[in-house]
């Protein structure tokens, strides 16, 4: 499998490029400001919380609309992200300093999977509308904040904004929230690989050997074979996860119930652990501790 | 002075109503979501860190978009805040409940200063623009994100969203920004309130007699006679102040030199505190350290 990688992007207001990407599926997620998208042939406005599923060989491109633009962008299976350490150059500032120097996107060539095609100025005809259902399969879309297919366990809502079938099984794109809880048990994986950004409150994370915290902003790779762990710490705490392959989407189907709502409830239904375990043998999942009780225990060696 | 107050307003979609506070001055800051305001006679589509000044006398209303609307809302000069004492009811969520109930509006009187108006439908016509630039005087106006008279101090960002010629002399509103920094020398007022809410990053404050930690979301109320400073401890830590009354806006315009960037920069321009030490005797304010020394003396008293 291809890394994944993970690339912020902040700026100020700047032109639109639109690229192709042959080999690389995308995924972006706004967590500051209003962006404009080119996505195939529509324009949206981006706004805090959306997300965009860009698979290889969709043409796309973004504008920073305001100051406090701030996207998240995943590459999996290309080397797309190749593109921006062709473009970039050393920098020792932590937020964006604002020139208006060009980009010369002549330094991409055929070596890097961004393929730049012609702008066409946008027609200003307002804007298309964002999703409040992802369609099926691999089809670029724009899912709104909050949107998603919702489901919860115990007292965390986890919404799927992206699902297995939206890339061919290379991921799935996972939005948790809750209030401030008990740690999951401890567990591992032999394939699959988590991804944690922390949005929202604060998360205690074991992984390896030790712990540590997320804070809005951190993020933590957790590599297959990694025991791993979280804990919600404040209320309202909120994290973006991915995971890689796809094929692990059962266990949230298992461990969670469908969702109606947006927000996680002052009453929690029955959390469904035991129909994780039901189906533990199917599962990449070797849980390393018993749910909700202290002494850590091999359930599963 | 009329106490401040301070009420978060988080919620899902839901209708609008149009209210007139005769003698409450209101300012709201889009913390999160994407909110639909009207305003006088025109309509906005507010995004997060858009500011709002609202007067006595001036009808507003403003409706949730999205399931992310979270909006900080400041009263100054008279008691509308009580009406959401009056329609609210104790709820032990620590986030907002789903509910389609509808407010019962009939529970405020007269007694509370806030008359409803009649709700128009608004006219589908568009988004009216949001300014770059404050106009002068007791106006009702809309700023978009970073927007404002912007200056610098050290390598910090101050936006003046309100100065004191919009609310009649009775607060001003910024925002401050800036990278891991030294503390600000401790200080103390005789009159002056100051209100911090951190937006993102972290902040260590001292106030009284102790320190304490600011992460997004947390606030600190400073009254009057506290001995008080702050530090940055993460880069792009910002924070929303409000200082009451509004007279003590010259400090900041001794402080700071005119800045025409959105964010901090790499290489600071000259930090201006001896202009604020030329012209202490003008100000409410008694030094109680040396600028960035550490053993504190009292330079003021």
């Amino acid at each position: 499998m291809a890394p994944v990688r993970i690339v912020p992007a902040a700026g100020c207001p700047s032109s639109l490029e639109r690229a192709i990407r042959g080999a690389t599926h995308e995924a972006l997620f706004v967590l500051e400001g209003v962006v404009s998208l080119t996505l195939g042939g529509s324009s949206y406005l981006l706004t805090p919380s959306d997300y965009v599923n860009i698979p290889p060989g969709i043409p796309h491109g973004y504008e920073f609309v305001d100051h406090r633009g701030k996207l998240l962008s995943w590459t999996f299976g290309g080397d797309a992200a190749e593109a921006y350490v062709r473009l970039g150059k050393p920098y020792a500032g932590n937020v964006y300093s604002e020139c208006s120097d060009a980009v010369d996107w002549t330094l991409l060539d055929g070596e890097v999977d961004t393929e730049l095609v012609n702008t066409s100025s946008r027609v200003d005809d307002g804007w298309s509308s964002k999703l409040t259902t992802a369609p099926e399969g691999v089809v670029p879309f724009v899912l709104a904040a909050s949107e998603g297919e919702r489901m919860i366990a115990g007292d965390q809502v986890y919404t799927i904004l992206g699902n297995s079938t939206h890339s061919n099984g290379v991921f799935i794109a996972l939005l948790t929230e809750g209030p401030i809880g008990m740690p999951i048990p401890r567990h591992r994986h032999e394939r699959v690989t988590e991804l944690f950004h922390c949005l929202n409150g604060q998360m205690e994370m074991f992984a390896g050997d030790g712990f540590l915290t997320l804070d809005p902003g951190d993020f933590l790779h957790v590599p297959p074979k990694t025991a791993h762990s979280f804990q919600m710490k404040k209320h309202d705490t909120r994290f973006l996860g991915f995971v890689t392959p796809g094929d692990f989407e059962p266990f949230f189907r298992y461990l969670c119930v469908p969702f109606d709502g947006y927000r996680y409830p002052l009453v929690p239904p029955t959390f469904r652990f035991d129909r994780v375990i039901q189906h533990l043998s199917e599962l990449d999942l070797t849980i390393l501790e018993r749910p909700g009780g202290p002494p850590p225990q091999a359930a599963h060696e």
